[in-house]
């Protein structure tokens, strides 16, 4: 599930009203002790508690409002100390939070501030592809400004974004295919939803459970991708061998990555055949975060299914 | 990972040379332990073992050939005590068992027997598909013949069949289009490797932790196929709406009903807008084998990787 350089066994699950929506690493506990109010903070070494560890929101805050307020709170204080990377980069834009994809919000969070609590976020992208005029399959890679905060200067897929609330997922796909690479209307009814990734990746910022829904989008041989909102800088069309090595390299947004891996091995270019590590690939482009998220629901609470 | 009903944390792993090759049931870890020169069991609550609890194949099965015989005399007298209906299904086929599929063998176990060691398998099955005159995705369902000896009377993909010793996984592929849909050869070529569905299921005969890797083939409207080896009783081309029924019914055989659900997912037939389980759909349909395999030579063994 987690390479052996994880924190994760050392993590602690965040509940509300028993069920657990994120995942809180050690370090960023510790900052979250701050707020008895809160949160109640049961570490794995404590005795005498009736409850398995992990970090509890407070059963005082109801309604999800109160929740969300409660949590604003904690991040602008957190911000103002300045000693989490994270906050660096508030963007006044905020993540429901569920338990699952379909589920009720229980509270809103900073998108800056969601892999401090390691919640599951949600986000489209998009392979666009073509062929040349002798047939081969050719990838559109987008190339990420110098100046976006995050990933600034490496490759990505043609395009791609948060789900947004408030939209569906096709309607944030084709948004993005519009916004970030300015396809027409009539490309865009070839826009098809083929799967869905799932990842979890941390690095100093926290923890990140995505889930990533995958789209395949056919384009015609004479159609180029142009970046309308800046987050772009280049597009290339390159050949499949050319894109294989770069999601090998260390230039390429790693989940995005993750996703031309699946689109190889959905189009038949990867084959059990050619990679011997064909079978734990395609379960690493899979991690079960539905359930390492239910697991302690069922198992601890016994809450009635 | 596994629903509540299942076993599986009463079960015990198999290990040879200190990997994990396969996960036993309690009923049957009762039937293992009449051999204590070939197996040698630490149950979960034995008391001055330095082994964490597994079965473990004997050391002194050094060889691969060693340990084929041993479990072949195993194997061969618990038939004769008749207690396990698996056994009741011997077929004279060996399974390769490896800790990977591409790693080497560490024995062969016969077919029947594999679900009783539950030992990893792999096959490959069929998506035949074609398109109707009013451009209608339409799919060809086999249904089963009454006399199969294993899941009788019921529907399955156009073609399937266990990984033969021998050949490539397309190879496989392609006998089992052949034999089972007498789909000739012009067609073949269009015959596409997609991706693998893993999944673990048990019943009376044990367990079955299944690899099956997954093929798309788009076939023209006027071909039919036609069964040649007596497994398949007829074909049917169904509109998707009736196949989705078929498949939540229970007169599908269960592991191709997943397949069909994989093609559904990866087709844009079932999306994240449509399915509210949509992500935990696709996790299901991606067991994660191999890391369930490796966790314990990992963490308890810390065997160099």
């Amino acid at each position: 599930m987690y390479p052996e350089s994880s924190s994760w066994e050392e993590c602690l699950g965040l509940y509300v009203e028993k069920v657990q929506v994120g995942v809180v690493r050690k370090d960023i506990v510790e900052k979250l002790v701050q707020f008895p109010d809160i949160f109640e903070v049961v570490k794995a070494d404590s005795e005498g508690n009736e409850k398995p560890p992990g970090v509890y929101l407070s059963q005082y805050l109801l309604l999800p409002e109160d929740r969300t307020k409660a949590l604003d709170h904690v991040m602008r204080v957190l911000r103002q100390q300045d000693e989490l990377v994270a906050l660096r980069g508030w963007r006044d834009e905020m993540y429901n939070v569920m338990r699952t994809f379909s589920g009720r919000p229980y509270f809103q969070v900073e998108r800056a501030a969601s892999s401090l609590i390691g919640v599951m976020t949600y986000g489209v992208h998009i392979n666009g592809y073509t062929y040349s005029p002798d047939g081969k399959l050719m990838m559109w890679i987008g190339h990420r400004s110098k100046s976006k905060p995050t990933y600034p200067d490496m490759y990505d897929n043609m395009s791609a974004g948060g789900l947004t609330a408030g939209l569906s997922v096709m309607e944030c796909a084709l948004k993005e295919c519009s916004e970030e690479a300015a396809v027409p209307d009539e490309h865009l009814k070839h826009l098809k939803q083929v799967g869905l990734v799932s990842c979890c990746y941390e690095n100093e910022k926290g923890v990140f459970p995505e889930n990533l829904f995958v789209f395949d989008l056919e384009l015609p041989a004479d159609f180029k991708p142009v970046n309308r909102d800046g987050e772009m800088d280049t597009f290339y069309l390159l050949p499949l061998d050319k894109v294989k090595e770069l999601i090998i390299g260390d230039g390429f947004k790693p989940n995005c990555a993750l996703v031309i891996l699946d689109f190889f091995i959905r189009h038949g270019i990867i084959t059990a055949d050619s990679e011997p590590n064909y079978c734990l690939l395609v379960e690493q482009l899979h991690v079960p975060l539905q359930t390492i998220f239910s697991k302690f629901d069922k198992h601890q609470f016994c809450i009635p299914t």
